[in-house]
């Protein structure tokens, strides 16, 4: 099929909540389960040319959300901002030795823990 | 109308870009430009009804993807994640001393003001 498995992969985590259910159960065989077009042609009961347009149609809606919303973009920005200052935190613990200072470190850490762009 | 306009111009900022033209249109001037319906059926030479369902529409859009998506109840639960990131950087900064770490606070503060969720 000519397309990058992972990308698919991160598309779908995003917006494969607006698929159909058909769209869901065949992109998923294909890109998770790594299922042939024909093992999913005879496990759904459809054509192969069924499953295939089925699948191309999937990734070419995950790919219009993509465009017009950007999350997938946007996440990788985001996450590269909370990355970087978990670097700084890191890099800071070895550097710095003020008690009060290493605990707002770790609660600052705990909190960015906890996002979830 | 009876409907939340805070809650439309929040949903709008995030699927706004779902919308064809014409509901993105009729939807900026109720909800941004505060025109009533008769107006924009004037200005846009629409019939009041086709006004009245455009919106309608456009906001069961909106309302739609954030049932599917929920972008915006992530924005408000990541927000105010970092929002206590910011609060203890701001508390602190009051309580702490040591250069090296006060430093590493502006930092992260650095970071976080471009965090855009």
């Amino acid at each position: 099929m000519n397309t990058d498995f992972v990308e698919m992969n991160v598309l779908f985590d995003f917006y494969g909540s607006l698929l159909t259910g058909k769209q869901m159960d065949i992109f998923k065989m294909y890109y998770m389960d790594d299922y042939s077009l024909g093992e999913i042609s005879q496990e759904l009961n459809i054509s192969r040319q069924g499953v295939y347009d089925s699948l191309k149609r999937a990734e070419s809606v995950l790919r219009f959300y993509e465009e017009k919303l950007g999350l997938v973009k946007k996440y990788n920005i985001e996450s590269e901002r909370i990355n970087k200052i978990k670097f700084i935190i890191d890099k800071a613990k070895n550097d710095i030795s003020d008690e009060k200072a290493l605990k707002v470190l770790d609660d600052i850490q705990k909190e960015l823990e906890g996002i979830e762009l």
